[in-house]
C-alpha cells in the first residue's frame, strides 16, 4: 500500500484519492502557530496512511472511536488509561528517548533515560552516605548493598556532589504512600549526595516485578496483543547536578524475567544490575550490586532541564 | 527524519535506536489474531514515525494524553467529540472512501461515497414520486423541484425500483428528530421508488449550512487549526437497489462557501447540485435542480454491505 512518508518520497499509485491528505493538511489557516502546523501536518498524514495500508473498515474504525471513548471515561485520580496505553504501545518510552538522547563528540553517550514513572517524590529527604532506605522490612525482603560511581562521561573521573535520588517498590508491588498500611512515609525512598570521588552507596531491597492495573480498558489492549501485564522489577533513580545533563531512569536485575516483554517497553541495556550474594555483611545485606552512571556536561544542551513536575501528575 | 516506511523501504539512518519500534510489534504473542496484528502493527509503526518525525517533547505528549482523555470525558448521548475529531482530521471521510471505493473493469466509477452523518432514520416514510417532503414550511425556505435518474454506470440505463431515500436539516440548521417544536416527524425525510426509466422526483428545500456542536474539546482543535466549524449545506441520500451497490452520499450546492473548508472533509466533484430559479412552477417552486446517481453492479463486490447500523449510532 502506498504511503505518503515522511521523507518526501513519492507515494506509489493509490487507488485512493492522492490529494485528500494534503487537502485536509490544507485546511488549516495561515495563522495556524509553526509547531501546531508541524504536529497536525505529520498526525494527519501518518493517521491517513495507516487507515489506507490496513484498509481500516467502518466497523473496526468505529471500534476505534469507542475505545478512545473509553479510555477517558475510564479516567480517575491514579488511573490515567490513555497514559497507560501509550505505555503498551511503547510512545511514552520512545518520547523519552527523543527528548533525552544525547551524544558528545567523540560519540560517547551517557546513561540511558528511561521513563520516570509515576511514583516520584519531591519531598524525599536526603541519606547519609551508608544509611538504608529500608523504614519496613518486608519478611522476604532482601537487603542488598547498592554502591557505584557517578562519573563525567568526557573525562572519566568522578563527579562530587551530584545527587542520586533513588525510589522502588516493596516486595508486595507497591510504593510507600499507597501502601499505608505497611510502609512508613519515605520508606524505600533516599537521595544520596556523592563524596569528593563520585562515589555513593546505600541499603535498599532487591526490587520486584509487579503487574499493572489490569481493571480498565488498557488491559483488554494487552489481551489483544497476547501479552502479559507485567513490569520488570526495579529500582528507580533520578541522577542530578548543576553542572550536568541530569538522568531519569530504571535499573533492572538481569536476571529478571520480564526485561524483554516489559508492559511499559521501558528497558535498555546499560540499564541492568548484577545482584551478587555476599555473606557476613557488617549490617546485614545478603546482596551486592555496582552501579554506575555516566553524565554529560550542560555544554551539550544548554536547554536541557529535567523532566517536567507535570509530567508526574495524574498518572496512574 | 527517518521513518519506518509501510512500504517497506528501508529507513534512513535515526539518531534513535533503530530496533525499538520493530520490538514493541514483537511484542505481540503468536497467537494474536493477524487482522489485529496488522492493525497494531501499522499503528505503532506510524505512531512511532509521528513521535520520530516531529520529535514530540514530553509536554506536547502528556498534552495530547489529556487531550485524548478529555474526549472520552466529554462523551454524552449525541455527543461523540473523538468522532468529531476523526471528522475534523478527515479519518471519518478517509475510512467511508476505503470502504466504498469502486470501479468497474471498463474504469468507470459509481457516484461518490460520502460519510453517512448521524441522521439517517430507518423509519422515513416511502412517498409518492412529485410529493413534498416540506411538510413544516419555514418562513426563509426555498421550495425546489429536485428530479433525476438512477442509472447503471454500465449500460447507462435508468434503474427501475431503485430507492432514492432523502433527509435534510431545515433552514434552522436542525433535522425533524432535535426540533420538534418547529418540525413534525418525518419533516424534510422521504424515500421515493424510481419509475420505469429510472427517474424519481420530489420537492424539498434548498438546504443552508450549519455549524456543528462546538460546544467541546472537537471545537479546540478546530481552533488551533484556525478553522470554522460549518458543514457545507447538504441534502443526504441514501440510494439502494437489491441487484446494485448502494450509494450513500451528501449533495451540495455548487455555491455554498464553505465546499472546500468542510468541517467534516466529505465534499467531492461529483456530489455538487446546481440550483437553477424558476417562475410558475405547477406547485409553487423557485428552485430546480437535476441529479444523476451512477450505480454499479453488486457483481463487482458481491460481499458488499450497506453501511452497517451501528454507523448511526451515538454519534453526536
Amino acid at each position: 500500500m502506498a504511503s505518503n512518508t515522511a521523507n518526501g518520497a513519492a507515494p506509489a499509485k493509490s487507488k485512493f484519492d492522492p490529494n485528500f491528505t494534503q487537502h485536509v493538511v490544507d485546511l488549516m489557516s495561515p495563522e495556524t502557530k509553526p509547531r501546531h502546523r508541524e504536529i497536525l501536518t505529520s498526525l494527519i498524514k501518518h493517521m491517513h496512511d495507516f487507515c489506507r495500508d490496513v484498509e481500516l473498515t467502518q466497523d473496526e474504525w468505529i471500534l476505534g472511536v469507542n475505545y478512545v471513548n473509553s479510555l477517558g471515561q475510564a479516567y480517575k485520580k491514579n488511573r490515567n488509561e490513555t497514559w497507560r496505553v501509550c505505555d503498551i504501545l511503547g510512545i511514552e518510552s520512545l518520547v523519552d528517548e527523543i527528548n533525552h538522547k544525547i551524544e558528545t563528540e567523540a560519540g560517547r553517550e551517557p546513561t540511558s533515560s528511561t521513563i520516570l514513572g509515576p511514583f516520584w517524590s519531591p519531598e524525599t529527604p536526603f541519606r547519609d552516605l551508608g544509611a538504608s532506605v529500608v523504614q519496613n522490612m518486608p519478611a522476604d525482603g532482601q537487603l542488598t548493598f547498592f554502591h557505584g560511581t557517578i562519573f563525567d562521561v568526557d573525562t572519566g573521573k568522578g563527579i562530587p556532589n551530584a545527587v542520586f535520588d533513588m525510589w522502588q517498590a516493596s516486595t508486595n508491588g507497591k510504593y510507600d504512600v499507597f501502601d499505608p498500611e505497611n510502609q512508613t512515609r519515605h520508606n524505600l525512598r533516599g537521595k544520596f549526595r556523592t563524596n569528593e570521588e563520585g562515589k555513593f552507596w546505600f541499603y535498599c531491597l532487591k526490587p520486584t516485578e509487579y503487574a499493572i492495573d489490569t481493571s480498565g480498558p488498557s488491559a483488554e489492549l494487552l489481551r489483544i496483543m497476547g501479552r502479559h501485564p507485567f513490569r520488570p522489577a526495579h529500582i528507580h533513580m533520578m541522577v542530578t547536578h548543576d553542572d550536568y545533563i541530569g538522568v531519569t531512569a530504571q535499573l533492572y536485575p538481569s536476571d529478571d524475567p520480564y526485561l524483554s516483554t516489559d508492559t511499559a517497553c521501558a528497558v535498555k541495556d546499560d540499564l541492568l544490575l548484577t545482584f551478587k550474594p555476599v555473606e557476613n555483611e557488617p549490617k546485614g545485606a545478603i546482596l551486592d550490586v555496582e552501579y554506575n552512571v555516566r553524565l554529560c556536561s550542560k555544554s551539550y544542551k544548554p536547554d536541557s532541564t529535567m523532566l517536567m513536575g507535570n509530567a508526574n501528575q495524574n498518572k496512574f
